[in-house]
């Protein structure tokens, strides 16, 4: 017998919080009313309770759930419709945080990877680490192939597909994959120094399990997935039967608006095996706070579970002159993805690349000098 | 070369507003300044453009965007993905309305058997249906089919597994689905009367197709399944090719605030192949506002694309006393589902199952006599 810890922001007036709180409970439990609960096991043992309730005079209050393990099957679909099956529909009600018991974690092995395992194919034990995106989607894969290279060979760690590369006519993934893996191949082989070409497999769990063989016979040194896209369950099933390397999850279609960024993309999707996971950084084109970043980040690498970190990579708009402050705030465990802004203006792309390579070396080796004097 | 043309709802400055239809334009497709597009089949082809820009004084702002359908490459994952990827994750944008292109809509057969294909397994061509539901989870598989017999025995039409019931120890998927399934039988046979018991299958693709093995070899009549907790493509992939029966569509984990319940629940739904959508109903425990039921209805039974017409399920808190208001709303193509309210009180759950099989035969009397007042 145990019980899972689930935290609800509620906005709604102070007079109604019990009763919502009460009605919360049931609704993601034995969803009626707690009179038709004749049943004594039922009752004891699989209705949900309120924990805790905590009004706030500025703000949405904070309500604490409890809810018995056993409801969820050790199934993921399960427990997010534990989670948040039916009161994802209320709009006063969003899912800010949850606390599974040891008896649950013990049934998923959360990042097989998770930020040592990346660093040790990247061979870069300490530094802050690099990402750049293949696109505009509707380039041939040829062209695409060509990008990758010339950013692999400036001293990108990770290029990565943009995920709007599927498995379209003008890139069909098959071709795309073998076209910059072996762009790849050839940089590595140049320089000697170890990149890693991602590709962004996307579809049904049917197509996803042939792209991940394609990915697997070519060797590519990590794949990107959106579990939010593609379903979290079947993200989780993927990463477990079809996928050996480093999986780097990206937030489409995730509209966390209605789920705690810091929960979602913080939480959940390390729980589910994402070893690395893009996400909107502050001042950038998305809204995301400077505070939920952080806590994003934090939850990524917390200690939680005995699961492995997970590497955040802030992304989204970053530009080459933010990189000395996004190097101070989120420290060395962290990806930076440059997208667009190495892509324009469409020339200089090798240069522009050079000084993204070359402005985190330098971010690192500030902040480093910082903390040394700092701490002498 | 066809263009899909999307509607999103806007909320920003009058002023800022042609800036902000141009960036969800890119945003959405080639995910790059337009200055970065050089390739000219890219810009031509691919690359998103604004089709309409509707400013309103009062409310949200409209904007329509066109995307080429190469983007989507015809899969549902990267569909969802060039709607609403990366811009679900901005707070002001709503998706609210999709027009595919025939040669979009000629990949997917959308419903296969429809309220046409409900009605014949129900043997009732005209009178609105009824749906039940079997609550709360942890009752035991002996006493959920009990139940199941009880609401068949008196008259309901469907009876459905509360989304709750999952693969749980306390009541296996195995074990319950052939409990549930008998009992339906011994009530059709003792009734004479068509009644169809409805399994919910929640779990990753794997399990998803187990389970559907289990209903199909026990000859269930139809399946519940939520597509925005097992994932979108899943549900498509999973009726395509493991299910024949009518395929019910549960809104848990829709959270649909952000992508406009008429849309996802009207029209999404419908596209990947839902027979039926349950949705919540207006007035109840959800807040949905009765003009979206009445948009949901609509989308779910007008004339579109050629696609079988979906069955509307209102839901979530209904009570016997407003049938008949309901019925007058919906008209006939309706199923109602009254879930708890027939379960609670916990004793006399036989004479009110007979009092909303009676309650609907009332209503659709009296609307159809009503019809026939005026038309006279």
């Amino acid at each position: 017998m145990s019980w899972i810890n689930v935290t609800y922001h509620i906005r709604a007036a102070r007079d109604q919080l019990d009763g919502i709180a009460h009605a919360l409970a049931l609704e993601q439990s034995v969803e009626v009313s707690a009179e038709v609960v004749t049943d004594r096991f039922v009752a004891e043992n699989i209705m949900g309770r309120v924990a805790a309730v905590h009004p706030s005079d500025h703000g949405p209050h904070e309500v604490v759930i409890r809810l018995a393990t056993a409801t969820t099957g050790f199934d993921v679909a399960q427990t997010l419709n534990m989670l948040f099956g039916n009161s994802s529909l209320h709009a006063h009600v969003e899912l800010v945080d949850v606390e599974f018991p040891p008896e649950f974690v013990a049934r998923f092995s959360g990042p097989r990877h998770g930020i040592d395992g990346i660093r040790r194919r990247l061979q870069a034990t300490r530094r802050p680490l690099t990402c750049a995106a293949l696109k505009p989607q509707g380039l041939s894969s040829e062209a695409l192939a060509d990008l990758c290279y010339t950013l692999a060979i400036n001293g990108v760690d990770v290029v990565k597909d943009d995920h709007g590369l599927a498995d379209q006519s003008y890139s069909p993934f098959a071709k795309r994959v073998v076209a910059c893996q072996r762009a790849i191949a050839k940089a590595r082989r140049e320089t000697g120094r170890a990149c890693i070409y991602a590709p962004s497999l996307v579809g049904s769990p049917h197509a996803l399990a042939a792209q991940a063989k394609i990915a697997r016979d070519e060797g590519v040194g990590a794949i990107l997935l959106a579990p939010a896209l593609i379903g979290m369950p079947v993200f989780h099933e993927l990463v477990a039967a079809h996928v050996d390397v480093p999986v780097i999850a990206h937030p489409a279609y995730a509209g966390a608006a209605r789920v705690a960024p810091p929960l979602l993309l913080g939480k959940l999707f390390r729980w589910l095996g994402a070893d690395a996971v893009i996400f909107p950084n502050f001042g950038g084109r998305f809204a995301y706070s400077r505070e939920d970043c952080a806590r994003i980040a934090n939850n990524n690498r917390c200690d939680w579970a005995g699961y492995a970190p997970t590497l955040p990579i802030p992304a989204g708009g970053l530009t080459m002159d933010r990189v000395g402050e996004l190097v101070g705030f989120y420290g060395p465990d962290v990806m930076l993805l440059i997208g667009g802004a190495l892509l324009a203006p469409a020339d200089r792309l090798a240069e522009r690349t050079r000084s993204f390579v070359a402005a985190m070396e330098a971010a690192h080796a500030g902040s480093t000098a910082a903390r040394d004097a700092a701490l002498s």
